[in-house]
């Protein structure tokens, strides 16, 4: 992975204390330790599954379906993979009734993940499945330690893996909640992991993205009040999902009340394709209110070899100069072109990651820029990144409707 | 559709100008036409498409492609339709590559649709497919009249339908860009312009949405340097495109250099799917920044009966209030929970819009009361709505990047 900065930062001090405050925190937060951890119990609960299960589904919401989503949509255009895999993530009837009948129920084994065991939604959608399929070995749960979930799951006999201490929901998708789905469906979650280490050890042992990653938190921590939206334009229809996921892990870290004031903060983020959203999203970035930072997300090599071919259409001559083109320098030449705009008309911070190609490594590594990014940010804009108590009053009028009803 | 507002507004001198302003311009400007059009040429267009045709592939991007994937992808879940739509709107090699993979190109008609008639991605494609399947009579292009690629259609002797005269792209999706692709998988495009034609009627003549829309209108325009982010919050997976519309049509109309004053404005919009996005981005509307208004929206109905259990989980038995709640009223619950608990927040606009079903008449008048408010907040902002200036800088530097390769 790449990462080029198009802004000048230079803060020595507030980096100091960030990158400090973050090596003390890794002993606590416990997706740090990922990277880096053992996986041979999730290596070894796969391989319980029988061959004949041709299906996974996931019943889960929010940090239990976002990450694994991220993962498996970018990789299965490309691989091969060994099952398919789905996700309830709604109440909405009719999306339940629609996943339903994609699928045969004789074949797929149901995850279901909640951390805190409780989860409205997920419960919801598991009680209506289990009433179509009620064999407990059909499930396995996902769910930290002596929750409501995991006592459910014992009484059944069904199997039951943990959250490691610690990692919140968003921060998940390289533990058990996310490697797990993955893994049964053929993701080599190794690669995955390895290319998380490398972002990791780049980071805390003074490699180049110590000072890119740095540079780019105080940067945007700095300017939260003007810049208060981050943009990723992923060039490319196989990041759509990893959009998503950022969306969450951005918007329900970063925006809070600040632990020393109380004050109302937080960077809105927004994930676009390109070039699709050149058509629709870029007209507002050249020209609307300059509230916007934007990180270039492109793919060097797609591995698709697909080539425009050299053809002469009457009266659409003035397009031979796409001919021989591949489609991956193509859609690379417009990200490249879209970024120099940008440049040229200024006051819009930017900057460019560039992956290699489509693979687990380079999505692990992806995913673990972001983490640390939004932990540096959430540090400098004095948040608790790690919380998300804005959502607790709606479930608890919820709540109360339930009982009303 | 019903549109409840929770913030006050009166400015009966502004509402009074943008309602003059609106009703001049609909003379001159294409899409407030449409919901009165005569759809006998589409009509009489699709029954000459053979019954052997089961797929139906539009190549075209922006706003050549979001109108139709919204209603296609809001009603497909719930009508038996009778072809199946794909939309090819990327360079992305992979993606091409992929959608190909997945229906038979003996039994596909192509629809190429630009307006301009030279767009990059779509001719690009429209290339690579023809070296695929190079008949004729395999196509239909949608385009301005006397367009170059009209033009070239013509010199194959393949079929042409227009655009309306004056309709831009994401204007355009209750023209024949959207209305043909809809018509030919058997969506209702009567029913799509009926709803619309409602809005529009209820608008001009007095009806209850003609307060209800101004009032709306003036409060973001007057609050749009303080509320600069605008978010739908839709509660059900069918809306996931619809969102997908809304963002190109409000962030490519709005965002702009302003007429007079060539300062920079803009809403930037944001679409949520509900409840999904209450583990995601609800906590960043609670407690972050305060610059974010919001709409909700609500079927009232989804018509699919599926009830959540009347079973009891050990261990689980707090979620008993669950039982044998339809999953319909479940996530209405949801969605008003969310909303009384940012009301109780205070210091958010909101309002709700609610449809009674899943139809094509909903859907049109959604469409068509978006288009209104749209063009309500550019004339209030004092942008040109219908232009999009700023995307022309990345397609010149991309043309000489072309010319030079």
């Amino acid at each position: 992975m790449k990462n080029k900065l198009y802004f000048n930062s230079t803060h020595p001090t507030e980096e100091k204390k960030a990158f400090e405050a973050i090596e003390k925190e890794q002993h606590h937060v416990g997706y740090y330790n990922l990277p880096n951890q053992d996986t041979h119990v999730i290596v070894s609960y796969c391989a319980t599954l029988s061959k004949e299960i041709t299906t996974i589904a996931v019943i889960g919401i929010g940090g239990s379906s976002l990450g694994a989503k991220a993962v498996y949509e970018f990789m299965k255009p490309v691989k091969e993979l060994s099952r398919k895999l789905y996700f309830f993530e709604s109440t909405d009837p009719i999306n339940i009734t629609n996943l339903l009948s994609q699928f045969d129920m004789a074949t797929t084994h149901f995850l279901v993940i909640s951390k805190s065991g409780s989860t409205v939604e997920t419960v919801s959608v598991y009680k209506y499945i289990f009433t179509l399929q009620n064999n407990p070995s059909a499930y396995t749960f996902i769910t930290d330690p002596n929750s409501p979930l995991e006592k459910y799951a014992k009484s059944i006999n069904a199997s039951v893996l943990h959250l490691p201490d610690n990692v919140g929901g968003r921060f998940s998708v390289l533990s058990s909640v996310g490697l797990v789905p993955l893994a049964l469906c053929g993701i080599d979650i190794e690669a995955l992991l390895l290319g998380a280490r490398k972002i990791k050890n780049s980071f805390f042992n003074d490699g180049y993205l110590k000072e890119t990653l740095l540079k780019k938190a105080v940067y945007y921590a700095k300017n939260h009040a003007q810049y208060n939206i981050n943009c990723i334009f992923a060039y490319s229809e196989t990041l759509k999902y990893f959009c998503e996921w950022y969306v969450q892990l951005w918007g329900e870290s970063l925006g809070k009340y600040q632990r020393h004031s109380a004050f109302h903060v937080g960077l809105t983020p927004i994930g676009l394709i390109g070039p699709k959203d050149q058509h629709s999203f870029l007209q507002l970035i050249m020209q609307g209110t300059r509230d916007k930072s934007l990180t270039f997300i492109k793919i060097e090599d797609f591995e698709d070899h697909i080539v425009i071919p050299d053809i002469t259409l009457p009266h659409l001559e003035a397009l031979d100069t796409l001919n021989n083109l591949p489609f991956s320098e193509l859609i690379n030449m417009q990200c490249d072109s879209a970024l120099e705009a940008l440049l040229e008309e200024g006051g819009i911070p930017l900057d460019m990651i560039t992956i290699n190609t489509v693979t687990e490594e380079n999505m692990g590594a992806l995913i673990f820029y972001y983490e640390l990014l939004t932990s540096l940010v959430g540090e400098l804009i004095d948040v608790n990144t790690y919380d998300q108590p804005g959502v607790e009053a709606g479930k608890i009028i919820l709540k109360k409707k339930l009982q009303q009803g």
